[in-house]
């Protein structure tokens, strides 16, 4: 399979660079009969686009969708799901210092070591450009788990340099700029993320996607595990170096008896496991946290090489987010949906005629995430 | 593919339940020529298993491998490779108490809302017996990797509940039973496990893997990422609820000026990616690290219901490590070099006739990992 | 996916050399609940395994098949299914001539030339034995077809040399040796083998495999079409040259008017296309045939070269096949019902919730096959 | 994989549909350096354009192929190459006949069974229109291989109805509309063409393909053969209805002694084979044959029935070829040099080590295909 492909039932192609003519994807095993338009795509690709707030880089693309296959009158048919966006406002002169210079923390020198050539502009295909089509593809599979399962995929950011949330609430995740569950300390991003641009400097983030309603068998054991597959999906982000389901790296520290989460006719007593267990979903919420690094491109300047192998000092100029993790988040949701209705749909191939077990444990427990 | 199988070129097919007559794999894609024989297997197989220490499981199992095909005169031969283990120490009446109960923590309940059906001795297929076959098939990726390129991968453990080594040497990792690099801690580390097995309690633990001498270059972008295919391997082994790339979760909390690794005709400055950008690797050491939570095979009595549906007290008794993270560590190693061997071929199918690239930033940075 | 595995859901993956230790395979992806036995193997393999009639090779395997893995109380548990027969019977010492001797018309150079090494024993891994863990793993994909759609999937030849069936009855099939379809040419054919074998010479043969009651609908445009799978499917079957799907090669010479399958309510006028349209069946039968060539080991003198270059005469002796196209039919029958099983999964995956279309055409026409 | 993909390491995924807006391939895994303008792709596409000569359908598309990414100042960079190519000349009004009436032969019927919706226009996804990606990509494919390995890849019509070449010469081959190896039977087939359309009827052709230079070694056993990868390459193309291999079905006829190429140290005495032995090639010419059907589009009323299941007489208007074999070569051709590629790719992945073993045969026989 294609390295720029994922998903082995609802497969996702990507193709395109940050300063090509376009950037698209394939979107091949969706169900027929699912109503596609190209509105469908806008409220995501908004919460994901930069330039929307002074928060994030300053590139203004429109992200207008065109929907070249796939569906019919409205409907899709089965056939693959081909859309493509246009880069309007690449400005690769901005990046002509850089053409033979490496920039620390970025792939231009590990993308020259493997392919002997690299598109220097705006970071080629490694750039979070392409991730415009990950959310594009996952509207789909939104639309579909939603209908199909009441499947509800939400993230929202969970720390941001050494800040984290005093108290949390999802209607406030959508009602400000950085994804934040406590509208009360949102001023107190602000200011932060100002100071952070006036140092010319950046942070990492922390990024939580919950997922509602995931039925309980889903996932395939042993290397098709739906944790190992969020694993892989979530890690692909750009900026991404760690993943967590469930409590995570805490988990090191707790005992077996802290950790286990007991169950009860009433449901799950608490969810350690993230909803996961063995690799299939149990019931309970799926919970997934991706660690960001700060992004490398700086106005600090910082010691490089040149093509010559010669010592330079590089500052990166460009149109750059002080903090990348905060538009990460609709793009974290998008793995976890396009994981999630691949093994939907895996899922149903193998067992479709398996049917309802009893018993079956309510997944949510009262005041729980 | 196979959801039992993993790697592109490399393929790894396991089989075999804890307590069926036999585990067992299929590797194939390995290159003609590498010279293979029984023993080979019994080092890393020592390492993994269970009983070999009073610190692990008591089960004893012989693990004496069988090569029933892709090996002639001693030299594979590009043809699969099958490896035969049998189960020769399972107890499976241990687990007549469980025939119908949940445990929690554990694969029981969501193999049967998934299967319909559930081989409950010991876990069946979602016991870790199953990582057996993995060191296994890793023995014969480790060997070409050292062969052909020097790659070296080890693995220590990194944090045991609250307990971090205070000092770092490897050489010490392979003195002691809990391959932990801090000689002059071994005993508070017996001490430690002695406590908890007195308890009848678990706790989770920290393992990182190092690779040295990966060239630049290997991994695929975009979904092919090398630090992608890590997550999900790593991932993918029993008990994981964490990967870290590098500076991992700790990015969260820096500054870009911080992060990113500087450049010098001399070397990397530091290694907070881990070796990997943009999915490829720098020529720095590869370093990864996973969370694994506590076994919920405790004595300590849990809420858990029974087929029936109705609440009931759950003690595991069975034969159970109070840290699975213990010999984790060469699983952890195993699938490490799985990935990177696959990533190997990938790497020269495309590449092949890339050659040698200069500039080449040396990999190492005196006195760091 | 390792080119030693077939199968996008069902996934079939063998290991073996003709004079190894063993040969086996690994099944995944079959749903649970299945009922299997070790004696269920015991038909098909005996209808494949040489040795049976003296029309055939004179090697002699037990066959005995043992369940290594994914069945539990006797119910397939969807986790992978492991088969293991032993090699008892290998005559390794026949094929020392051949050490340094490539055969013509074998894979004997082309092995040499790929790996720079090879197991010159019987074939090694290129040996026809492989293809008995293809039949042992197509009855299970037989007996889930048969369950759940009353698919039947059988075979006969069609051809063998200049002879071709002048009547047909499948009672005839598995009422002489030569799974062909008209007794009264029995006497016919055993007189052709025995003349060929006194010749030291072999022939070519043509086999058809029908699959009856298949569901309108399975098959994946566009390149995992059905009959793009069967292909290749057939296509690897030791000695096959061609593969037809329905009309096959007589399309050439027909007329539009003549090869389009007319549609009436009352089902289709013809099946010349062999039950796929567009590459999803129709829900006529499925209908493919084979060329097989005749044998290339035979005891009249050929030239050849040897591992120095020189040239050589070589003779084959061993224990083969005067026509290995005999014993292809179940061979052939078990890469259809693979396939077909395969793709079952695969549209249900996709297409679970499509549900009954009307109109539909019944796919038997009164007197036709 | 995504079934609308195809290729292991060169992966070729194709979107869209006859009368969308557009149709349009990904191409992952070529090689970094290759160089690739929009022109390249102009001979191909005109060799397999409709309405290029009389002889075929009449649909006009220019064809123009964007390169959306991939390429970087005029050199592949290793990233995924998206082409794509506009539809202008769709006549979608021609098919509003066909909205509730299935086409004898054609995929209308099954497209509906699966999918419960179908795109009537023109065929949708199930169009020749689709074919123009794979040429498109195979461009990108013969180029590669010519440069790398001087690998020629050549197809020619072999059979129209009953009409067979009396001679045969390559260089006739482009120098009629027919792709007709003799040059004295151009005008003969005009007649017959003509004759055909008068009579609103079509028939079937044979194509044949040659790859010259082949090195021996590409190839993978067992599911992965090189001549398994063939045939679902080739069966995949719209009408096929068989795949040879070398002798093809006339091996049912040939006994052993005179089927098996014998081998001398100047060469191989026959190309029986078609250049594969063992699914591996051996470095003679690779030879592959193809069988496709009449079209079904004819203006012969034929029986069908409509959405109601009620009978009707089908009268296919639209824009047709009266023998879509003779522009299915260029395409044949095209999965060909795909297969190959990949299959180069793949060996060197494996056995890039293994390097050039002796003794090795010529692969062309003097005075032979």
């Amino acid at each position: 399979m294609s390295s720029n492909s994922f998903g082995k039932l609802l497969t996702v192609t990507t193709f395109g660079e940050s300063h090509g003519p376009a950037i698209g994807c394939v979107i091949d095993g969706c169900p027929p009969g699912l109503a596609i338009a190209a509105d469908d795509f806008r409220n995501d690709l908004d919460r994901r686009a930069t330039g929307k707030s002074r928060y994030t880089s300053q590139r203004h693309e429109a992200d207008d969708v065109e929907i070249l296959s796939g569906v019919f009158e409205g409907l899709t048919t089965g056939t693959p799901i081909a859309l493509l966006i246009r880069n309007t406002d690449a400005r690769s002169k901005d990046y002509n210092d850089l053409v033979d210079t490496f920039r620390p923390g970025h792939a231009d020198y590990t993308y020259l070591q493997k392919y002997g050539i690299r598109d220097h502009r705006g970071g080629g295909r490694s750039s979070a450009r392409e991730t415009t089509m990950r959310v594009a593809a996952a509207v789909i599979a939104k639309k579909w788990l939603a209908e199909k399962f009441a499947v509800r995929v939400r993230g929202h950011l969970a720390q941001i340099g050494a800040l984290v949330p005093r108290a949390f609430d999802w209607d406030a995740v959508e009602a400000n700029p950085f994804f934040w569950p406590d509208a009360a300390m949102v001023s107190e991003l602000e200011q932060y993320i100002t100071a952070l641009r006036k140092d010319g400097d950046s942070v990492g983030a922390r990024v939580t996607v919950v997922a509602d309603n995931v039925p309980p068998g889903w996932g395939e054991p042993i290397y098709g595990k739906l944790d190992g597959d969020l694993a892989s999906a979530l890690m692909s982000i750009n900026a991404v170096k760690g993943v967590e389901i469930g409590a995570g790296f805490a988990a090191v520290a707790q005992r077996g008896s802290e950790h286990r989460d007991e169950m009860t006719p009433q449901g799950f007593l608490s969810n350690n496991a993230g909803g996961i267990l063995g690799g299939i979903s149990s019931g309970q919420p799926v919970v997934a946290s991706i660690a960001l690094k700060p992004t490398s491109s700086i106005l600090i300047p910082g010691r490089s090489v040149n093509l010559e192998g010669d010592p330079v000092e590089v500052v990166t100029k460009g149109r750059h987010d002080p903090c990348v993790g905060i538009r990460a988040t609709p793009i974290a949701e998008a793995m976890v949906a396009l994981v999630l209705m691949d093994h939907a749909l895996r899922h149903r191939a193998q067992c479709a005629d398996v049917g309802y077990i009893t018993p079956r444990i309510p997944g949510e427990v009262s005041g729980k995430r």
